[in-house]
């Protein structure tokens, strides 16, 4: 879709009515893997973009936005966080952030598609400046599977770093992945997932995942809101589930001394991405 | 701009290398005022587009997360605002909001183009569907001048509800100006402003507007992040100062307790607004 407007990546979301661009250098890499189009663009104002079969993955300029709202949020509400699961999250940046938690034991990273985290490496080495962390474990395969194949009882927190709720990605916003998941999670474990737009999707993908998640057997949900610029909107979301208890608590004082630096997350901000705009609570009365 | 894609109306944002564009139905509406150029557009999937020169200023769809976070942070933060001022506002929604407050006995508008608000009266009767009211008083003059005009100790809120800080805007925000806002205002008055993205220019726009918020003689100033899709990152604020008390206090049992509806603001996402992010903080400091 880049051929829009002349030296502008365009990503078109029709059923939206939305467009979003960015002014571009260069496309510095193209490629089809096994399972998608994978194309690197240098930005004139955003750094690299990576771009999945046409959409917006990321840039460097903004993706900590991202990064930090899908892990630190979830990683100091758990009690003591050791063993995670990062489902999907190819270019590493997730992987990252969980890897800043000075205790956690053990991250394994199960994405479907080596090719992204090849060229993430390559094109983000940033994100993938972990990926050589002895705590971290590097799978290529189907997530699904995996959570289904897990130990009971073997995981802290599961973290679904995925694309949109379409293709390959469908099967992770579903009843039967997430009751995997509360199987594969300890007590007090938690699940948190990428969960779009809360303007576009609230009373949609967002409120299907709060009932799926009940169903599955989580004991409470919270959507957690936050600015990513490149994505439809410009305000995206992640949903975290609790096997036992209330996922609005957590440990302040931890996320306060944290021992390593972030750039948008604070404990201030944590507190703050649990507060529920009003036409959400209609949403997902 | 809208010749970028045919069939959609496109705002590009040349020095941040960003362009956002909506699906369009059909312009409805354009005329050259003697200030501006101002077009409106039937959108597919936001209701109606306001546009001045060339410049995206709010859909039926979105507007309300700018109107809200415009005016009841503000109003729930002065201990007993009766007397409003807004600058600029021509198309009258962050005046339907401070009208939803019943203790307030006087609000003044001070639009510099009245044409603006005769299309907008026309194209978004919702959002002045509260011109009508008596506490309301709509001039069509400079604002600048206005409040360089207006009686000492006479207001307890000032709104400044302009465009970009270039051009006619480019005066409201300026030191000089706010001494002004400062004079005018009663103990405990309050001063609040559109400034533009948080990611964009915290270090910048921002952070001069509370340098010179501060030289002024304000008190204490809070920037208030909110999400707005249709402004360039999709992640806007507004910056409050007051006279003499300190704005992260405010209202808490009003607000919750607000006899008026509300689509994103509650007491909730009030005070998830003062949080500052971790750049930000670095901004600012």
């Amino acid at each position: 879709m880049a051929e829009h407007m002349p030296g502008w990546f365009t990503e078109i979301f029709q059923d939206q009515g939305t467009g979003f661009s960015l002014a571009i250098d260069a496309k510095v890499h193209e490629e089809n893997s096994q399972y998608q189009h994978i194309e690197i663009y240098q930005t004139k104002t955003f750094g690299k973009l990576m771009v999945l079969d046409g959409c917006v993955m990321l840039t460097d300029r903004d993706n900590f936005l991202y990064h930090e709202m899908m892990t630190h949020p979830a990683l100091f509400t758990h009690k003591a966080p050791r063993d995670v699961a990062i489902i999907g999250g190819g270019d590493c940046g997730t992987l990252k952030e969980v890897l800043k938690h000075p205790d956690i034991r053990k991250v394994t990273q199960i994405e479907l598609d080596e090719r992204v985290t090849r060229v993430a490496e390559e094109h983000f080495p940033d994100l993938c400046s972990s990926n050589d962390d002895s705590r971290a474990e590097l799978l290529f395969a189907d997530g699904i599977k995996w959570i289904s194949d897990a130990s009971p009882n073997s995981l802290d927190l599961i973290i679904v770093d995925s694309t949109d709720p379409v293709g390959p990605a469908e099967g992770l916003f579903a009843v039967d992945f997430y009751r995997n998941c509360h199987l594969a999670l300890r007590e007090g474990g938690l699940l948190v997932q990428q969960t779009e737009s809360p303007l576009l999707h609230a009373d949609t993908i967002i409120k299907n995942v709060h009932a799926d998640m009940r169903k599955a057997g989580f004991k409470t949900s919270r959507t957690l809101p936050f600015p990513q610029p490149v994505y439809p909107t410009g305000w995206w979301s992640c949903t975290m589930a609790s096997k036992n208890d209330n996922v609005t608590f957590f440990r302040e004082a931890d996320a306060a001394e944290r021992s390593f630096r972030t750039r948008y997350y604070n404990e201030d901000i944590h507190r703050a991405a649990l507060a529920v705009p009003e036409f959400m609570k209609a949403a997902l009365k």
